[in-house]
């Protein structure tokens, strides 16, 4: 991206703090950073930070370390440099100060890290601090044509994988084994993978929604919850199927046929205009209908870009409007403590008239044998 | 491990908050959760976290989706539960207040999100928060004879690793296809990959210190900075080698000699009673007499175990004094802008009497052409 884009970005964020009265947001290692300062670093003891005042030059305050890579990497021509034994933070409120904005409301990124941020109301008593994620999650929920792109591309992707992981799935198989040809599927492709953190949960273990692959060994009579993603340019994608290995008993085809037709009525039904909640009470209408809606224990679906889970959640009492732009999952499942679980789910984008699917694998029914 | 060891943590801990009149500990979704509760998941918009009061019982406030989970993985019984659309912080300052502790002093984990802390702050507007880094640094930072045992394993695997790193550097490949070379080489000896995160630095990149491997093709004339580190029970490693591709200059032969020789030096006279800042100086020194102390541009090194870096840091200004079973790493290094680099790091564990290396690959230069 052209540091037009970024400047676009910033002034976006100048105009939300405007109307909230606030002087300066502060984002630290994070996808908030690369998304205004084009320069990506993992969270860190070592503080890293981007100070954006309501008017005035943004600010990077960074380890000497990093000087060289983020003069090269992003556009932001004022960087404050630490050196080891220095105290950033000394650093960046002296700058806030020098701005004459010692005594205004900050917003600091949701996921900045509490040392940070106690220390900065140590140095600053008179400022105040709010959590900078509605504004985050405002700026980040629409995306641009080009954000889509990046998110069709990975969502593509993510399909052939989908169809790779499946086919790796038999009895005798480990589940930790289908999350390598899941990580090694995306790395085929060119794209990023997220190493092997993807879900494979076998037979009692589908019951549980945020499982990790193990070395457990997939059995004939085990349900199988696949659910992964891979990233393009940062940007995530996010997906789930479920398979059956050996021969489903007629309770889990009705669970199956249940989670199935929650997520593709749901889907169908996407459109500017309605809330997130009218999301969730669509998919979960259906399985409370099928007669499972205690076994569907979690929200029907949550934001994605550049992170896994972003806002909005798909969730009862969310009466944020869809618009055109909104990126979102829509992932119904029920999961019946020790015997299965099931979980479909894709990601989509808002259009004028309805939404699009990232991922479009086959949600029929896979049964292995 | 067995409950046992999680109670004597809690127990320490307990010890160093009365002392400070600390009312209770609260840890969110980090390598501090996992070190008290034995249960490890990323940090994530869905609250997680162990509340420890000063007396009686440590309390998991988590989400639905993790409750069989963490029941099962965690020895501790009293579990809160909150589902999506409710307020979790409203259920942890309620047992906060229920403890009697409305108006306590309460330490915080350095990485917890600043999103939770402003939420608890605006809870319970009597109480008091600090970050609780110097409780967890002064806990971690002293293995156990199991904690031991653990970087012992995880650094044999890296040696191995490191020898397959610098047998794939030739000229023609790229960076990420020796990055590649170690996420498999750890994976082939069954232990945990850090994935593509390795530094593989070539050519000019080599004098970037925390440059990452790219699509950058390695060729003659180029120094190559390869650091990387993988992990076995949650227990990092991290480890630094130089190679040079082509014929060297004299220039680089003095500065290979320099790092090697200030590596080994302050290696070689760690032991219990000196201070942090010694085993800086130690090395520093030696570079300085060198004549390239102005390019060695960061501290002689971190802690090291449940993460990659941790609390000390062997820089100037540290006085902490070393004691038996504390882990660092040390790692010299002088970056000549626009030219090239070299490091050379070891992690070790300080004994009775010094200290021993968790990795000890040879630290001879390697041509490679």
């Amino acid at each position: 991206m052209d540091s037009k884009a970024y400047e676009t970005r910033v002034s976006n964020l100048r105009r939300l703090m405007k109307a909230d009265g606030v002087g300066g947001y502060i984002t630290t290692a994070s996808r908030n950073l690369y998304y205004f300062a084009g320069f990506f670093e993992e969270p860190d003891p070592r503080y890293l930070g981007l100070f954006i005042p309501v008017t005035g030059e943004p600010i990077l305050v960074v380890n000497d370390l990093y000087a060289t890579q983020i003069r090269e990497e992003s556009w932001i021509p004022t960087v404050i440099t630490w050196s080891d034994g220095e105290e950033p933070l000394d650093k960046l409120a002296k700058a806030i100060e020098d701005a004459g904005l010692g005594g205004a409301k900050f917003a600091v990124d949701d996921s900045m890290w509490s040392t940070f941020l106690l220390k900065l109301q140590d140095r600053l008593p008179q400022a105040r601090f709010i959590p900078g994620g509605q504004y985050m999650s405002t700026l980040r929920r629409l995306k641009s044509a080009q954000e889509k792109e990046y998110m069709m591309y990975i969502g593509a992707a993510t399909d052939k994988v989908m169809d790779m992981a499946i086919a790796a799935v038999r009895p005798g198989v480990t589940e930790a084994s289908v999350s390598d040809v899941i990580d090694q599927g995306f790395k085929k492709l060119g794209v990023g993978s997220s190493g092997r953190n993807a879900v494979v949960g076998s037979g009692v273990y589908s019951a549980q929604p945020h499982y990790r692959a193990t070395e457990k060994v997939i059995q004939r009579g085990d349900s199988v919850v696949i659910d992964f993603g891979g990233f393009w340019k940062l940007y995530k994608s996010d997906m789930t199927r479920t398979v059956f290995v050996g021969k489903p008993d007629p309770e889990y085809l009705k669970i199956y046929d249940a989670v199935r037709k929650a997520q593709e009525t749901a889907v169908d039904s996407i459109k500017p205009g309605m809330t997130c909640q009218d999301v969730d009470r669509i998919a979960r209408k259906v399985i409370n209908d099928a007669g499972y809606g205690q076994y569907f224990i979690h929200r029907t679906g949550h934001g994605i870009g550049l992170e896994g889970h972003e806002e909005p959640s798909m969730v009862e009492g969310n009466t944020l409007v869809v618009e055109p732009g909104l990126t979102f999952s829509v992932e119904p499942g029920i999961y019946i403590p020790g015997r299965y679980g099931v979980r479909i789910e894709d990601c989509v984008i808002v259009t004028d008239t309805g939404c699009e699917r990232f991922t479009d694998y086959s949600r029929n029914l896979v049964i292995i044998d």
